[in-house]
């Protein structure tokens, strides 16, 4: 990919606060939910915090098949559709790296509570498009 | 579903310009794009233009399992994903009704030009979330 490309997209993916996150179902339905992402690298890696129970959690357990949707509608629109695979990570070192302490809202027990967990999604194919520009690429 | 939670759910969609539509690649792969809806029955039936010669429209021909998700980020935050089927719909009739004169940029044939099609969704299943608030049901 050109250097002026990647340097667009990345500016995408820095601006979305929100990104989707798409998975599959049990029943091999697609499903959508908006998230934060909380570190990134580049567009190759990008990291969530989670609930362990969520309904989501669970689809990528038994289906890691997994896509993420930057999408800018105001000005210039935009849009990066990465696809690739999720993996759950519960082990304690992954936990302390990512966690902050406002998180206790949401898990009162802390980077140890064992409902908090960290989604890791890795890239393997992208489609990006603005204007006229369209994209298709493997990563 | 109560008549208030109706209510909230469709000024959620009835103020999202854009909404996101999932489908399910070839290699079992989640995908997102963002569309804009045209015409909607309640949260039963959403109607879009899309071209025939789509990568989405390939999907949904093969595999009809498809979501929308409608989100809002500013003020209260809120998501709805609806999951259902989506049909192809290329008969003359079906496209001279949606047909509106400004699409001749994209479907320079007109009414009649075979990339221009009509895809329909139609929910079987609902997850709104908005603040403490969850509901899940079928429709």
């Amino acid at each position: 990919m050109e250097k002026e490309d990647m340097k667009e997209l990345l500016e995408l993916v820095d601006n979305c606060k929100s990104v989707i996150l798409g998975s599959v179902d049990g029943q091999g339905y697609p499903n959508a939910k908006a998230m934060q992402k909380i570190v990134h690298e580049g567009i190759l890696c990008f990291y969530f915090s989670t609930f362990t129970s969520a309904i989501r959690t669970r689809q990528y357990l038994s289906n890691p098949k997994s896509c993420l949707y930057f999408f800018r509608s105001e000005g210039k629109v935009a849009g990066l559709m990465l696809t690739g695979d999720m993996e759950v990570l519960t082990d304690a070192g992954t936990k302390q790296k990512f966690w902050e302490d406002g998180w206790k809202v949401y898990y009162p027990l802390g980077v140890t509570d064992p409902d908090y967990c960290i989604l890791k999604f890795t890239a393997r194919s992208g489609n990006y498009n603005c204007g006229p520009k369209r994209l298709l690429f493997d990563i």
